[in-house]
Order: structure tokens, then C-alpha cells, then sequence
């Protein structure tokens, strides 16, 4: 498999996916949304990616949509005229995918359903659509060149890649109103302060230091990294905490047979763990325990 | 139109709510209830508001309920003793609105349902609901003359005003458990260390602040602010991000069409944007997504 | 009522739940597990108790599950092999109840249920159902002494005692997945940081800590305080503000009825409240609101 908009290194089991059209500072367009997607489907099924990190190439993490582009920049087809109703039972119709269905919510939809934890290393300009796919990534980290901008109000549009559901969740309700309703370009500093990135460190450092959190993560039970990702994403968005310890309940009673009995056995027998449950094919058998509506 | 309670002013395409009963330190009756939501209703069909904020006259800027008032001082009608089920059945009856639905809590609703940003000015003791309904505003600033206290525990009473709704998400849960529970009452840099406030700044800056904020704002497309609102509070309540995404695309896709394609033009062309798209007609066609209750 | 592994002393209205098996480090056990439901649905009926503080006897909060019991020490039942759907039709099945349903999550239920606010001086070491049963609690205090691991991932199992619902609530959803996918043992300073707890104190001061909040709760109309709770944490979980508004105007019709009434009276005699609705039998007749599943 090859990639046009992208570059895919796995090393030590992490991979990472770097944004690749220095040129145009890895503004996005349809193919990337596509090649994304086809990445990190793939990671998810790859056991040897235990991590993923996603960067930029060169100076900029992701200038936003690609303007420079013929016709309808955002890929919509101005003949469909879609309303509520499609977006449920034509959901996965051709058309209504290639013509109406945000390509970045599409791109955030494959890393939500992604069994790998997912930290972005945001090394510049991370605007429009290179801001809202950092929102579904689990971590986020900044460097002093790193510049975020929910710029849609200002181009006329409205914030997307799911970022409506992610970026409340993580930086609180009135955070995400200011940034989105104005507009504004904020730097790292902004962004800490706000809870939107776990530090800013050197340029220098960036993928160091994202490469340290994702070895913390690398070592730990496959599966059970797989399972807390799903369970903290869709368990906490429950309405009531007894829906999650029926969740909670399965998960440690099937992860508990297999890779929670090595933990329990090196833990008392003071060795390194060797966990061999496999997310390829050994997540518990209730899993994936939501109505799978597409991709 | 002509408001006892309060004052309402245009400027600038700001409107500023004035909460102006300064002898009674601006404390809420139901009549401010009633002309406070007429003023959030006529805002938000006004094409020429484009934003809100929200202060008090003098030292307070809402002392909570008046309680000088004879009777029932939260406007309840003893008699009516309602259940449940009335809450959904006779919701919008007169009888309900008038003798048991929490006035604080309609004004609460009629800023939800406002298609602009709302920023509260906090200039001084803002206690019972004078504090809620800051909670239903988008952003708020404190002075240091700024007092905020859900004091309702003290009074033997419940928070109302959405809080219950709204704080959480604003503050996260222990720290809105630990303010409604002690009921005590906290100061600009409390309220900013546990993320309630924006800043706080020096008295005689304040109303400045909110206006930069509000501006920074006011010159975005109009339907892309009244959109994101809306999306931003109820898409981040959803189960999954895949119900966010179907609005989402829905909102970019129309969007697109009219203050997006202006957007993008006048970005390539290197000029300021003029968008034309007003909230009064040119809200997407799909909006209001949700099943409208009631006022 | 007695209890074997841990001690239940009420001073002054406040409830000290002290985790006691201080040779084993409190390490959670069965035992443990029923004697918690027991002391907290004692003293969620109990009008004396009106604040729980849950600390650890010794020099450890709780080091986590037993591991030196024999056989399962998850205490499952390896040949029942549970379905999603008998976590709801056999939900209260003896057989699921005792050999599937996670213990810290049935303890994280009987706080959830609770009516008295619950503060957490985690005086020590706080690991795995250590660290998951104060997410359930409604404010955490640590000391330099505090050590927190959600330590699952490094074990081979997952999150529990319904932390994958508290744990985001409480601190966002990107720190609770670092927290939780790298299964790092923090201190108080990154706890505090993440706004996982409200203060660092020095050892020696930390019960007197958590007193001082006990005490501020303690005196507050004890169903205003029963109410908040669980407004809060439901509420914030709908849907929209407009269901929330439901609850509050029914809990403040009542309540204004009671200990309102008293309230508004003291306050403007200008003396000392004196509330006389007790949680036991004086909670609004529409309490519970929700459907009540099990315990």
C-alpha cells in the first residue's frame, strides 16, 4: 500500500502518519481524506501498531481545506439538496458519502473507531480541518510554532470532523464556544491554558517528547488499551453510570481470562508482563458492543 | 418596545442587556423574567444584533430573587402540586407556565434557543439567579468586585436556571457539586481558577473586555455563529460522534453554498468578506434540527 | 452493624468511612466491596449522617484489588460467560450479580445513590480500585503523599467501578485516556493539574481538610443537598436543557414549599436557618425521578 498525501512509518510499533504536502503546508484534500481513512483502518488491524502519531511535513501541521482547487472546494454536490432524513437512510448511499458526507468527519469517524491510541503532534499551523482532526485524537501536544484556528465562522462555514462532539469534551462547553464563534488563531500557550494540548515543548522536542507518551501506551495489553479507548469515548457520553458498569462489568470479566491473568502473575511473580491477547482477534466477544452504522 | 427592568441597547451591531434595578442590586422578579426573555427573543430575530452581553447597573449584578415581594416569592402556585408527567403533558399550559416552571429556568431556555453569542459581564455579586443564568451565557468576565454564590442549598431550595445542565459542562462536575452543595459564595479568581470565567479584569475594563470579545465575533457570518451555537450545545450531548457528523455535514453543505463560497472568494482574493447570509431567512433548511417543545 | 475491613464513625454529623486493612494496604477484597454498599446505603438512609469522608487506614488510601486471594481474584464466575443481553435481562440474577457484575462498579452505585455528598482524603497510595472508587465520589483531596494509578492496562484488564463515566466528567476526556491508557502512577501535583483533585495539603492537615468542606456541606438543608447531587450528575447527562428545566422547576416548587420557606424566612429575620425536612422521608414526591434499576 502506498500513500500520495501521506507518509506511513511504523518503528518500534508506533507508527506515524506525517501529513505530507510541505508545498501546499499539507493543506487537505479529498485523497487525503481517503488515504487517512485507508491509514488508519489499517493501523487498527495491524497488530505490530501498538501507537499512532500524526504530524506534518515541514513547517506546517495542516493549513486547512485546499482552496486552490476547481468547483466546490469542500467535494459537495450542489445537486442533492440533502435533508435530515438522507443523512440517516441514505447514510451509506454513494452519493450522499461522495456528495454530502463531510470528508473530515469521515477521516474522524476511522480514528474514533480506531483500536490504537492516536496523539497528534501538532508542529505548526493546524487550521480549518488540521484543527477539528486533532479533536478526535486522544493527545495533543504544541511547540512554540504551533498556531490552532477553528476558522469557520470566518470563511462562512461551520466547524466539522465531529469537532461539535469532541472539542466540548475536551476543553470544556465555553472554551470551545469562544474559539469556534470567533474564529481566532491562538498559539500553544492559548491552547494549554485551555486544556486543549497536554504541553508545549521545543520544536526540537516534539516528536521526542510524542513518542514518549506513545511508548508508555506500547507496552501495555493491546487489548486492553482497545477496550478503555471505546469505553471512556462512549461509556462517559451514557446517560447514567449503571449503563457503563454493564459495560465495564463484561470487559473486565473477558479481559481478565486472558491478559488480566498474566498482569495478576508477573505482578506476583515480580517479572515483566508478556500479554498476548491480540486486538486483530482476541477483543472479547461482546465487542464491538454498539450498532456499527458504517464507516 | 420599552422594558421595565431592564435596559436595551444597540450599538455597533452589540446589543447590551442591563440588568437595571440598581437599588434592589437588579434583583430578579417576574417581571424581569418575562422582559428578559421578550429581549433575548426580539435579539435573536434582529438581523442588526449580531452580539450580547449581559451586565448590571451599579454594584450588583444580580442579587438573586427578590424576596421583598408578598407570597409565594418564586411565583409558584401552591395549589397545583404537580407530578411528573405534568412537566411533559402540560408543559406549555398556562396553568404550569405560570405556577410551577422555574422562571429563572425559561430565561435560561430563551438564551439556548438565542442565534447569538451571549457574554455575561459580571460586574459585581451575581448570587442565586444571578449566578444561574450566567451558566446559559456563553462566555462570562469577572471584576474584582465579582461575587458568585449558588447559594440555594443556604435557602433550602435547588439550583434552577438549566444550571444543572450547563454548569458541568462549563466547570466539570466536582467543581459544580462542590459550589451548589456548600452554597457558599466565591470571588473573580476562584471563579476563573475553576473555569467559570473567561478572565478577570480590572472594574473599570470590563464592559471594554466584553465588547472586544463580542466584536471579534460580531464581523463572522451570522448563520455560521447562530449554527455553530446551536451545534456546539447539542451535538457535544449526543451518544456519538456520528450524530454530530450527519449535522455537521448538513450544516457545512449549506453553508457552503452561500457565506462559504463568499468566504472562500474573498480569501483567495485577498479581500475582507462580505457576507450576506442573515440568521432572519437564511438559516440552513434543516434547521431547527431538533423537535422544538416549547418557549 | 459492625464491619471487618474498614471502620464507620460518625462525629458531629459527619461520617469518617476509614478503609482498614492497613497491613495489606486496604487492598480491596469481597468482603470490603459489600461492607462499602453497606455503610454507604446506611448512611444515604441515616438523618444523623449529613457528609461521608472516605480516607485509609495507615499509610496507603487502598493499593487495589486483593491479589493474594486464591482462584479468580476478580471474584468471576469463569463458566457463566455473560452476554450483553444478560447485563439487562439478568442484571440482578444472584449468579451475575456475584459472579460477573464488577465490585467497585456495585460500590460506585451505592455512592451514585447516595444523598449525602462524599469527599475523598486519599491519604496514601491509590491504585487501580483505589484510584476508580473516589471518580464516584464528589471531591478528592491528596497530600504529597498521594499516588494515583488507573493501572489497568498494565495488568491486562480495564477500567471499572464506573470510572469510564465519572473519570472524563471529572477531568476531560483526553486526560482520562492518558490516565487510563498509559497506566502511570501521578502524584497529587498531576492530579491537581488535571483537576482530578481540588487541593494538595500537607499530610498531617488533610482530614481537617476535608472536614472544613464536610462542615460547609453539613449545615445546608440536607435535601437541597440530597437533590443537587443528583441533579447534577443526571441532569448534566441529558440530551438538552429543556429536560433539565423539567426536574429543576419540580424540585424547586417543592422545596420552596419546606425548607424554603425557612430559608427565605431566616434570611430575612436575619438569623440562623432552621431546616427540618429530613432525606428519610421528606424528599420531594417525585424523588426518585428516574427509573430505578437495581442496586
Amino acid at each position: 500500500m502506498s500513500y500520495n498525501t501521506l507518509s506511513y512509518d511504523v518503528t518500534d510499533s508506533i507508527l506515524t502518519i506525517t501529513l505530507n504536502r510541505p508545498e501546499q503546508l499539507n493543506a487537505f484534500t479529498v485523497e487525503m481524506c481517503e488515504e487517512l481513512i485507508r491509514a488508519f483502518d489499517s493501523a487498527s488491524a495491524d497488530d505490530e501498531v501498538r501507537a499512532i502519531i500524526v504530524t506534518g511535513a515541514g513547517r506546517a501541521f495542516c493549513a486547512g481545506m485546499d482552496l486552490s482547487r476547481e468547483g466546490n472546494v469542500f467535494g459537495l454536490d450542489e445537486s442533492i439538496q440533502p435533508t435530515l432524513e438522507d443523512m440517516t437512510s441514505r447514510y451509506n448511499d454513494p452519493d450522499i458519502v461522495a456528495g454530502v458526507r463531510d470528508t473530515g468527519g469521515r477521516v474522524a469517524l476511522s480514528i474514533f473507531r480506531c483500536t490504537k491510541p492516536v496523539i497528534a503532534a501538532i508542529n505548526g499551523a493546524a487550521v480549518g480541518i488540521g484543527a477539528t482532526m486533532t479533536c478526535a485524537m486522544d493527545i495533543r501536544i504544541a511547540t512554540e510554532h504551533t498556531r490552532i484556528g477553528f476558522i469557520f465562522s470566518k470563511v462562512g462555514v461551520v466547524p466539522e470532523a465531529c469537532s461539535s462532539w469532541f472539542l466540548p469534551r475536551i476543553v470544556g462547553i465555553s472554551r470551545a464556544l469562544e474559539w469556534t464563534m470567533t474564529g481566532d488563531i491562538f498559539d500553544g500557550a492559548e491552547a494549554l491554558e485551555g486544556g486543549f494540548v497536554r504541553a508545549v515543548v521545543p520544536a526540537d522536542k516534539l516528536l521526542d517528547e510524542a513518542r514518549k507518551i506513545a511508548k508508555r501506551i506500547s507496552t501495555r495489553s493491546a487489548v486492553s488499551v482497545a477496550m478503555i479507548r471505546q469505553m471512556m469515548y462512549r461509556n462517559s457520553a451514557l446517560d447514567n453510570p449503571e449503563d457503563a458498569h454493564r459495560i465495564e462489568s463484561l470487559g473486565m470479566y473477558y479481559t481478565s481470562l486472558v491478559d488480566g491473568k498474566e498482569g495478576v502473575a508477573s505482578f506476583l511473580e515480580k517479572r515483566p508482563s508478556n500479554f498476548t491477547a491480540k486486538v486483530s482477534d482476541g477483543m472479547p466477544p461482546f465487542y464491538p458492543w454498539w450498532e456499527k452504522k458504517s464507516n
